[in-house]
């Protein structure tokens, strides 16, 4: 085969793989012969012969594009994995449902993207991209930029908790936050305390990191049990007890000062490290930011984890763990995974919270999030209220529905599919296939007339499907 | 306790903590009372409690600052963990030593970040930060950017390679993808083969996944050993075999094309899944960028690992795996640990492999590590040689000395930091504790006329040491 030929093969090979798509330039003959190493000529004729099968056209002036009439293969098809772990496929399959922008994406783990600011944002990344320096990867090493650390312990600070710069390590967002917290107070086989329901981001770390789960019930009514976790303890030999006590994901229960003292004492008591999910506490709606459980510990072993993503932004995906006594073994844990987070978004967090006004986001973050949950409700409750009870707790974006006993919700998950509307399904946030009778519903997203009409759609498509019992 | 002085203690508190630092402004009264819930007069009350404390200094007009003589308390020990795993700790010790910019940092592991091209870079950031919409952090979940996964699989394509962009899936950094890798084609308790000596980073992730290692030796002279492979994997059921083979990092070697040909076979033949680490590739100094391994392979169980950080730009932390029939369990695994990378920064890639010139930048970094790298011989060759072994290979920026056997390379690393120079010993890249009479040395930073002097104020010292024997 001629030398010209090998390139026109290898080209129509890409063509079809997607690299170069229907109707876009290929690299000039001059780029190409640079990147390939053909001589001008080989290329030449290798995008003469290409259209003359009808790959390529040549338009005057503009080089060689792809034909727009090419035929692509899919190759998605092609890097299917075998492997499959049934929970974590479905959370994936969920993710990448809402990830579709024409999804009415209730499943969506974040709260709405346009209530971010984001032109403040954007120019505090600009102003960014004008400080890195040249030492600036190595002065964003874990544990992380020293200005955005000082800036998370004055918000701290300011409400009176004393959380040093020196115990918080930057990570990329909550979720490695609390799974490098996770792997530096437990080995393979140690018992760990979780919600049932809960944050499936919890069953998938300690999945992962071959860790054994203690379960203890709650509900939107009965938040954690302090007895029923006394038990556990006394139960097994349990190294962490992970866990949100503030509208807690999925079922939205807040607990009360006086319980997460008395469960700080708890686990003082049985030596059990604390690992906390907080990224939800800025959402709050009632008069103030509730404390973590963290504020009532007192020795070093409890593990606070929090982000911006739910609060600011959350394709940044910074987040951080003040991690007490194990701030160092976290530092070493990230070095040896993700290395250190990106540098020109910690920069740019930084210029944000030092010139922009994050508090006054947060209040109107709060009062918006706070106003489209309770539209959802009363449309949820009015229109479902006969057929499921709709959760509603102050705090947060998300309502916890519960249908009767024998409803399946991944019929009711793939109706909406066929709707365009994704939703989460209970048994996402359990361990043994429980609360396939309710879904989590994202409330921050503004229920507009048209929004309305889907969701009325919906409604008879429930109903219909309800019918059958 | 009036309120005052319960406000007043605490800020004490903070400012001991090292929350506001000396010199450092307070929150005004009025941002003071309204982050805290304080009534002004309280907060007003309290600042002046302090100021007559000699703890806060008021200045007309500009609030009031911490004092700059204020005793602040070194927290920086009080968080120390006890846990420690020898190699990692030592690992963080010689990263943490490279941080300090007065150091000359020849143990660090990234080229010198003076050869990045910031400026273009900057200007690509800011770019981005006009680009990103509301769906931005949709768009680029695992498995991460389309256009960059274009943009990439267009440079393999452009080489003859056929990567399609649906296998590539977008990581923070290489080292996230070497790990992701490695996870979703193992399981605890199986066996990887590794070079010995190897990346530190490959017996972390080993490590951290509970994994078994079978080694085989390789030098600068011999490149890894395929009969040596062969009966490694005949003598184990190993699941993966983790490699570099362009410009390893420590020793330096390449694979031959026929070598990377018959070791793919190899794999084959015994089903071993490839996780290549090619990281150094484009610092060729030859005449053409050399192939990975996965080249040779068909059967989409290779894994092939790269990233920016070595070619363009530290602190992104983009990287990603062209991940063959692996690409579906890849992404899993990544929205269980880190979710996805930051938005912004792939954005700014994206602009800046399109708008800017990436080959011509990679020509000049080329050009300027081969001269470095030469210069830096030659002086440890005059210098050194009579000695230790100095090995010279083409491509990257490490050259690997090797001592007497009797050496102590950590006494030469400790006599280096008392210089302020960092050097990476040899026993960060063994398994049992190996190579402690060699060093690898970063050669990519210029030898300027203060360096010399203090390379040959290290030389001496050496010598005062080696004459002990």
């Amino acid at each position: 085969m001629a030398k010209y030929e090998q390139l026109a093969d290898r080209l129509a090979i890409q063509i079809k793989q997607g690299i170069w798509q229907p109707g876009e330039k290929l690299p000039s003959l001059r780029k190409q012969s640079s990147l390939t190493g053909y001589s001008l000529m080989t290329v030449l004729h290798a995008y003469q012969l290409l259209e003359s099968k009808g790959v390529l056209s040549a338009r005057e002036r503009s080089g060689y594009r792809v034909a727009e009439s090419v035929e692509v293969s899919s190759t998605a098809n092609a890097v299917q994995s075998a492997e499959s772990v049934s929970v974590n496929d479905f959370v994936f399959d969920v993710l990448q449902a809402s990830r579709d922008p024409h999804m009415f994406s209730l499943g969506f783990a974040y709260p709405d993207p346009s209530l971010y600011p984001r032109q403040h944002l954007n120019k505090s990344l600009a102003a960014a991209a004008k400080q890195t320096t040249v030492t600036s990867a190595l002065d964003n090493l874990p544990p992380g930029n020293q200005a955005l650390r000082k800036l998370i312990a004055q918000r701290y600070a300011a409400r009176g908790m004393h959380i040093s710069p020196d115990e918080i390590v930057i990570t990329a967002g909550a979720l490695e936050a609390l799974s490098l917290s996770l792997q530096v107070v437990t080995r393979p086989g140690d018992w760990v305390l979780i919600e049932s329901p809960t944050f499936y981001g919890a069953m998938q770390a300690l999945e992962r990191l071959g860790l054994r789960a203690v379960t203890v019930d709650v509900t939107p009514e009965n938040e954690i049990n302090l007895a029923a976790v006394e038990r556990a303890l006394q139960s097994k030999p349990v190294k962490a007890c992970w866990l949100m006590s503030n509208f807690q994901n999925p079922v939205g229960y807040s607990l009360p000062d006086e319980k997460k003292q008395a469960l700080a004492g708890l686990l003082k008591k049985y030596d059990v490290a604390l690992v906390e999910d907080d990224v939800y506490a800025e959402l709050y709606s009632g008069e103030e930011l509730p404390w973590p459980v963290k504020h009532f510990c007192d020795d070093g072993n409890s593990l606070l984890c929090s982000s911006f993503s739910k609060s600011l932004v959350a394709g940044f995906r910074i987040g951080w763990v003040a991690a007490g006594k194990h701030a160092n073994a976290i530092q070493k844990q990230q070095l040896m995974s993700t290395i250190s987070t990106s540098v020109p978004v910690q920069l740019a967090l930084v210029d944000y919270l030092e010139t922009k006004n994050y508090e006054k986001h947060l209040h109107q973050l709060r009062r918006a999030l706070h106003q489209r949950k309770l539209a959802m409700y009363h449309f949820l409750h009015e229109h479902w209220g006969r057929f499921a009870k709709v959760h509603y707790l102050q705090g947060g974006y998300f309502l916890w529905i519960e249908f009767c006993p024998n409803t399946d919700a991944m019929v009711i998950y793939k109706i909406a599919q066929s709707l365009k509307i994704s939703l989460a399904p209970g048994k996402l946030f359990s361990l043994s296939g429980e609360y396939n009778h309710c879904l989590r519903i994202n409330a921050s997203f503004e229920l507009t007339p048209s929004r309305r009409q889907l969701m009325n759609k919906l409604t008879n498509k429930i109903k219909q499907y309800l019918e059958q019992f």
